[in-house]
């Protein structure tokens, strides 16, 4: 029998599940005694490795195996969930890394350090603040910005964080944790649909892609549905769905993805051309030089469609984020490793963001591994992958270990 | 000096204006005690003349000036307004009116009766439900449909007009007050641009538009914008947008108009592509083949747009009317009044109803004229006419109402 038991992996999920879930679906939410309760079952299975546990200043929980060098070869997942969750998203990366650590301390002191990860408050879900954790541990998160937040109930963060030992004022004394690290590994599940479009169980993840966030306003003139004649119109709603269809293309056209996700229309009612429409769009590319393209083309679009439509338009960022390219090795390790366990692999980009576009931000080389997911659908309790794929998973990310190890320890 | 005196009808709306608006327009809602004052200056006025006055069963306030024959010419107009509504609407056909039953009995006895009516609530600003008093003189009121409507305050419509010694149970009576009726005219600001953009004073009301108004719903899926790529999504707002953008040309297309006032997007959150998408439509002709053709072409262009983007779509009726035409030996009167007035004349549609459209229902040959509005804007205190204008319609309406008395003595 292998030391190695994807299997494990796969029973141990569905334990947590039943700990941490109910028939809505998971309920980790970072910082809540679900997942602490989560938390504590994690340190139970690592508590039979010979590990060092710690939490860090972010609440990021370690668990480092002594290798021969000090350089560390890290694996990293999120044992927090939305409310309502699936049964993988974060936790699959944390058991497959525990499993994986099983494999790795059977085969005697490693040559160089591993660490297991398991970054605090990945989701957000509570605070609206994603990458909590893992921001802190790369140096980009500026905790003045997240002292004003509460939650639905109206507590703060800062209190909420406070039960946890965490405080603002210390968090990014968490950066130290990357000062030795030399690779980062992680795997999830794609939470799209293109794997299983493909029929292929895994693929490797070449970056996240960059984001172009907006609100655009444009404003006409709100009149009298039945005593305005077409020609005589200011229709904002003209000018915004003629956007909404052309993001559309521009979208196709440079290999990217847009979404305008929300319309509004004022005054709203049955009887009144639209004076003012506001939308949001929300641009994602993998190529920085095609993600400012896609968003000078919208623009350039938007301008067009006030001018058809004599009406205005202004444009306000919501939200932006570079590319984040994943290393060129260890993309081609991640490759063979796919390659080795099921014959295909596929390179694609990630839409979402990962807790690993933080440690790359932080300048540690980084890949991510995906596997198939069932109806291209996650964070909902329907989120799930074939078991077979999961064992695949696990399989080839614990060759993707062994890989990144011999790298790691060879620099 | 003439007679008629239109520079005295301005006089007189701006006296009301005076007395029953203030600063954010006129307040002259229905069955409150500004319209009440409203109406007692009205009858002031009234008193100067021999006319026997009355409420009737649907609190429409008649005034009869008694002829040689016993069939009726009709003039009416509203005193109600919106609330912060303008100094115009409603009030100046009434004036105007005035001032012509002024002319008339200082000419003696003449050969028809000659009826004022201030119609009872054309505008339904309090209780949403728009031409009480004359749709239960014409016998289309259902009161049923009424005995549950309440205002903003919750006070009961039915308790509003009890105050005034209205009851439901007897509203309908009113329908005797049609019974003699051979022709009904009403003056009335334009509310739109048309005859602003022609330069025209005046223009002849063809009818009513006829309205088809529903509700239609796209459903696709809900997506991440970040991880689902554009050819593998469900977009509701892109069948939305398309309907939106083709039902504008279906208007121009048929010679009528349509208009999407109301979009809404769910989840409508910028990081997701809309699951489901509701948006109004309002149709609108004089022509009910036309109306009919273009409502089925808004129809057939959903279900289109709904294959193309692989999501459904259902629609559900709001409200509907058929188009209502004006009498036509009548809109030739009113042509050649407005042409004898200033010339030039227009024939143009209504887009909002008015209380003659009722008494149009009711069988009584009627007939509307027009005076520009500025701004193409009502229902605000903006709205607003040039006086030589107003000056000119008093004059045209006076010309329409001689031939219409002749005509009516004629038959």
């Amino acid at each position: 029998m292998s030391v190695l038991q994807p299997q494990r992996t796969i029973e141990e999920l569905k334990e947590l599940r039943a700990l941490t879930g109910n028939e809505d679906g998971a309920q980790r939410v970072a910082f809540t005694p679900t997942w602490d309760k989560a938390r504590d079952w994690l340190r139970g299975k690592l508590a039979e490795l010979p590990v060092e546990i710690e939490v860090d200043e972010a609440g990021n929980l370690w668990a480092t195996l002594r290798g021969e060098s000090e350089k560390e070869l890290l694996i990293g997942g999120h044992i927090d969930s939305v409310p309502n969750g699936g049964w993988l998203d974060g936790c699959l990366n944390v058991m497959a890394g525990v499993e994986i650590l099983r494999r790795i301390a059977a085969e005697g002191k490693p040559p160089v350090t591993v660490r297991l990860v398991d970054w605090a408050d990945e989701e957000g879900a509570r605070f609206g603040r994603s990458l909590f954790g893992s921001s802190a541990a790369s140096g980009t998160m500026n905790p003045d910005e997240l002292r004003h937040l509460v939650d639905k109930d109206g507590v703060k963060l800062t209190d909420a964080i406070a039960k946890y030992g965490l405080s603002l004022d210390t968090v990014k004394q968490a950066t130290h944790q990357l000062k030795k690290a030399a690779a980062y590994l992680e795997l999830h599940i794609e939470q799209g649909p293109v794997l299983l479009d493909m029929g292929l169980p895994l693929g490797v993840v070449l970056g996240t892609f960059g984001v172009e966030r907006h609100a655009i306003r444009f404003v006409g003139q709100s009149a009298h549905s039945g005593s305005t004649p077409m020609n005589r119109r200011r229709d904002a709603l003209g000018a915004a769905a003629k956007l909404a269809l052309e993001i559309r293309e521009i979208g196709k056209r440079n290999g990217g993805v847009c979404t305008v996700g929300r319309v509004e229309t004022k005054p709203g009612i049955v009887t009144a051309v639209v004076g003012q429409c506001d939308m949001t769009l929300d641009q994602r590319h993998l190529d920085a030089e095609a993600l400012a393209r896609m968003y000078r083309e919208a623009q350039e679009a938007s301008y067009r469609f006030a001018e058809e439509e004599k009406v205005e338009v202004s444009w306000s960022k919501i939200w932006d984020i570079h590319p984040i390219l994943f290393h060129p090795n260890l993309v081609e390790m991640c490759d063979e490793a796919i390659r080795e366990t099921c014959g295909t692999s596929h390179r694609l980009p990630s839409g979402p963001l990962h807790d690993a576009a933080e440690v790359a931000r932080a300048g540690v080389p980084t890949i991510m591994m995906f596997v198939q997911s069932l109806h291209g659908i996650s964070h909902n309790k329907i989120e799930d992958t074939l078991e077979e794929h999961l064992v695949l998973s696990v399989e080839a990310f614990d060759r993707l270990a062994s890989k990144a190890m011999a790298w790691v320890a060879s620099q």
